[in-house]
């Protein structure tokens, strides 16, 4: 659906408009006092000729000529006619501020499908219902209901939020300038994804901040994602749902049903997603990467600070954030030993004392040296800026940084107060004017910090997605046998399998496998094969063979006297090595996602497991294995093989593309154990489920 | 020493008093400006008459009567001889500002030695050098160097920093009161540990902040702590030295030894004293306990929020920081129903809706209703406050809790803003009157509330301390038989042991302790037994023991022929069960600690270790047990043995009371490991290191 007449109309109508508190009152006083060109505006009021001295509508058909947004200030039951009225006028974009919807429960979501098939039917883009509106700061357009204080905001963040309030919070938040702000509400015939589509595409919007409920359009979300990282155009998501309690109240509030956390968290990462954990830190992050000049080229930090106390405290949240601080040349060292009296010492974080701190030129020069170092990346300079300057230090340090941002080639600065204040705002802005981010306070600073650095080094490793392509509904077990059958035919080694029906059979097969053996029972109607004595293990000859294939089928006879028994499954016993664990749920949002894991209590208590989306190239898979606390249980760890970790990760590749291939196929599958060993890497079961709509290919 | 006439002077001399920028001037501005009774105060300077049109003296000497305490804003050099002419004005505290002491390296370090002798010797009370002064905001004395904003700041916070900075940061923060702020900087004579002593003891402090380098004093900052913990006076602390770069930086900072942060933590732990992550949250939390009208009864909290979107937000940050989310009765939950619209759910976080949160006197009802709920112990309003209000929902909510406040028996409430502002004067001054914390931003705020609450249901268990009462040189391992001996004969029971000489002797013991049994090589030259071929395990019969007895004998001479072998180990084999680890480490400072963690890469890889300071009761060693992660393996997790863990806890009282007596007698110990089974917990294994300088008893 185009959204330039929603987001970028050339007319306008409020409805509702009213000079009196309320929706129509604040967003008509909102619009007169934040627009520009005020004279393609029309207020509309059945009960007023005049309203803030302006000539006011009995209705939309009254007003002459074509209408592009109608801005609804009137309740639920009006909105239907009035859009169809709309409508006629040419509109092709609709706020609608109601509420009495999704959010309400199954009345209200029936009235919701109402809305969507009416603005569908007339190609009306409509925003909301239960919505606080938008502002776009570029054409001059403030159609938002909450009031503001008086204020430029104009910039380069483009906000979309399913919440009227968190939108609020940015526009009071005095570091951001925004291209356009949008409170999507309960979204129905317009998504968030669909917001974030035209933002990501949006010239004007340099970084997108964006608070998310609940997912509803992937497919839209992960081309929107992989658009922006082709472009390297940070999106920040403050993506609520990480407990129970959040995934109730989003349901209540807007409808939304969250994705799994999990899940959305793995396409995050895969496409440079910034995640914000809650709403300081999506400000911080929006603001930083509005403000920054350009992304450092590595994540080599120099911190400097006026106090070894603070620089303490620096450098124990720089080592909590895992921030990388840069060894400085000898060289830089001895230069910057120049500056600093005798009781100074060059350190990093550099406590630069009265000498450099108190002193503007030599600030700038000391600034200079440590940019000029090539192990350096990028200057953090640390100190509290309060709201009215008291210290003059805080002076001349902003002056320093300013100054020597003007310098040819000077590595990107950010700036982190050590304690929260609504900052000096002329401070602020020389420091914004100089590219430089004013972070937040301490913690927040540096997780913001880590943050822009990791995307700043981050390379977007373009993979096609395997989103599923319909709605899947029952699903149906496989045997071992078949599960691995299944693996091997898509292309997934698994150590040679077979079934023998008769003493026979076994004996043979025994012969052309090899001993030792593993003797299992074979019957879709047997699960669990050991709780009925349906299994043998290190079978050494012939004669052990023919034993256990009687032994086993007799004990499941007895045992599971209803099953239909099909014979024994042969395998050769694998050489025991390291237990890894590799999974695959298809997400019915995101498609088929691999997880990986090592055996046991290190995935069930420690939680210590990856997760991506399929497919994965070797590379992507490497780095999932070696993000595993685990890890170097893998790699020779006191004593412990160095395990063939290639051979895993390439396991871990073909498993991932059977799966993206599978998306409509593969329900789930749990491989447990592949042992891995200095030699390679071997699946030892697999259990398989399929949907029952599995397509006949 | 006494600190009354450095603390609470009743007269005051500042040398090198002076109208100029620079520590003299600045010193004495703040002084004139921020202090009472200015008619106590000698200004002195060897080149002035008069100074801000007072008398100003040449010299201490030229004072008639009395000075309690001179504030030196003079050079290192001179430091010493007007130490010995205050001295004679029966002076007994000095301000020292004055840098080049221990900070700056050796050289220093002796000037500092000098510094102190002399001090002691005269009996003055020396703050500094290299500090920042202090403030007595109760008696109304301001002798600080750095310039502040005007304003009341007397308030209940007691503050002690070894950085100047960091009182300035206090100083600057809106929302802090002080009963004393103290910059201790280098700490020569009167330590950190002194002054925390001293707010513990002064009934103007309501809690206490103390930004701390390096402990020097522990026997000071344990009585100091255990005395607040007594009268549950709130300590809270920042200590660098997490990370090693910021051990450096002490050092180089106010020439501060940094103790090892994981002992340190394990003490606070003790003490419940609450350690703050960073600057900010330093402020926030002493800021919280100081407006705090009472602390909580219990820590179920109920959220009111006036968003969906920010509610949820909430909720994932209460489950990221582990705070407990209230169940109200159905009964509340059917009474606030009543307040919300049709559309607003009754959740925790509790979206509020503008039914309640526009609405003063309905806000009001809705608390009460939530404080009289028997499963709330604490309400949290979350809410962001803007510097200037806009938005009347802020106002409303302010005037609420306010008026609710008042009312018979209102349960605590906390404010947590969601979005970074200095928060709007008034509204905040509302806030502080009716004992309701305004607590920092979303993450800050819970991190701060969580440690609050921790506080407010905690109880402290007093225990002797078992500090170490000398200094302590070299040491010696004993070998395991003497180790698991000198645990016996300390209270720790062990499994039988003996060591035979011969094969005869071999034989008799076999027969005395009962198959099968271990034969380890018995000598004090020989660390790792099997490296040697001096390990036999799981001897079944007397045959096995005397074959056994001969292949360990000959084993050792052929690969370790220097060593003296004095026979042979024997233990009867333990039941295996689950392997713990249990450990003492003495530490310099704080005495023996005692560790416990599961074995193997549970402890190494998973960093899954408790550790406490001897000696424990039974109930703190069963909480450590119990904060493992790895503690449902002891539990019967996924069909895993109960292990009895009360012998565990029984077995890790004995051995922190063995190591708390023998403070000044073992350095190391290292059990590895102990089995736990569903019957008990047994010692497999111990090596013992001993100081040489063991006292005869």
């Amino acid at each position: 659906m185009d959204l330039r007449k929603l987001l970028k109309p050339r007319t306008i109508a409020i409805v509702g408009a009213s000079e009196r508190a309320g929706f129509g009152g604040d967003t008509t006083r909102n619009y007169l006092k934040f627009s520009r060109n005020l004279d393609r505006l029309y207020l509309v009021n059945p009960k007023h000729d005049t309203l803030f001295g302006r000539r006011a509508y009995r209705s939309l058909s009254e007003i002459e000529g074509e209408i592009d947004l109608v801005i609804l200030c009137t309740p639920q039951k009006t909105i239907l006619p009035l859009l169809e009225e709309a409508a006629e006028k040419g509109c092709g974009g609709a706020v609608v501020f109601a509420s009495g919807y999704s959010e309400t429960g199954p009345e209200g979501k029936i009235l919701q499908e109402e809305l969507v098939r009416k603005a569908d039917s007339l190609g009306i883009a409509v925003m909301g219902p239960n919505c606080a509106g938008f502002a776009n700061f570029i054409d001059g357009i403030f159609a938002f209901a909450f009031l503001v204080e008086e204020r430029d905001r104009r910039g380069n963040i483009g906000m979309i939020s399913q919440s009227g309030q968190i939108v609020l919070g940015g526009l009071d938040s005095p570091n951001m300038g925004f291209s356009h702000v949008i409170s999507s509400g309960n979204s129905c015939n317009v998504k968030v994804e669909d917001y974030l589509d035209f933002l990501v595409d949006d010239e004007d919007t340099k970084v997108v901040a964006a608070y998310i409920e609940g997912i509803t359009k992937p497919e839209k979300l992960i081309s929107a994602f992989a658009k922006a990282a082709e472009k390297k155009k940070p999106i920040v998501v403050l993506k609520t749902g990480r407990s129970g309690k959040s995934r109730e109240l989003a349901a209540s509030h807007t409808g939304s049903l969250s994705g799994a956390d999990k899940v959305v968290r793995a396409v995050f990462r895969r496409y440079g997603v910034i995640e914000a954990a809650d709403l300081e830190e999506l400000m911080g992050l929006a603001a930083a990467f509005s403000w920054l000049a350009e992304l450092p080229r590595g994540e080599r930090c120099v911190f400097m600070n006026v106090s070894g106390g603070e620089a303490g405290v620096m450098a124990d949240l720089t080592e909590d954030y895992g921030i990388t601080l840069a060894e400085m040349e000898q060289e830089t060292k001895d230069a910057l030993q120049t500056l600093v009296p005798d009781y100074g010492s060059v350190n990093n974080p550099f406590d630069m004392t009265a000498g450099i701190g108190y002193n503007t030129p030599v600030m700038v020069q000391a600034m200079e040296m440590i940019s000029a170092d090539p192990n350096v990346d990028a200057i953090v300079v640390a100190y509290t800026i309060t709201p009215e300057i008291w210290d003059d230090t805080i002076t001349h340090m902003v002056e320093a940084v300013s100054i020597a941002r003007e310098k040819e080639g000077l590595k990107p600065v950010f700036w982190i107060p050590l304690i929260e204040h609504t900052r000096h705002l002329e401070s602020a802005e020389t420091l914004k004017k100089s590219g430089t981010p004013l972070l937040p306070t301490g913690k927040y600073g540096c997780a913001a910090l880590k943050k822009i650095l990791d995307y700043a080094v981050w390379k977007f490793q373009p993979m096609e997605p395997a989103l599923p392509e319909k709605k899947h509904g029952s699903s149906h077990a496989l045997s071992e046998y078949e599960s691995l059958n299944y693996l091997s035919s898509h292309g997934v080694p698994i150590p040679p399998q077979a079934v023998a029906a008769t003493e026979e059979e076994a004996a043979r097969i025994g012969g052309e496998l090899g001993y030792p053996l593993s003797v299992k029972i074979h019957s879709r109607d047997i699960q669990h094969k050991s709780d009925v004595g349906g299994v043998k293990l290190n079978i050494k000859n012939q004669e052990e063979l023919i034993t256990a294939f009687h032994t086993v089928m007799e004990n499941c006879r007895k045992n599971a006297p209803d099953a239909e028994l099909e014979g024994v499954l042969l395998k050769p016993m694998l050489k025991a090595g390291t237990e890894m664990i590799i999974g695959v749920n298809n997400d019915k949002d995101f498609g088929p996602m691999i997880m990986i894991g090592m055996g046991g209590v290190f995935v069930e208590l420690f939680k210590d497991v990856q997760l991506a989306p399929a497919p994965l190239d070797f590379q992507q898979a490497e780095e999932m294995i070696k993000r595993l606390v685990s890890y170097p249980l893998l790699s020779g760890y006191r004593g412990r093989p160095v395990c063939d970790k290639k051979a895993l990760a390439d396991l871990l590749v073909k498993i991932s593309r059977m799966a993206a291939e599978g998306r409509d196929t593969i329900k789930e599958l749990d491989i447990n154990p592949v042992f891995v060993t200095e030699e390679g890497a071997e699946i030892a079961d697999a259990l398989l489920v399929l949907y029952d709509n599995e397509v006949s290919e």
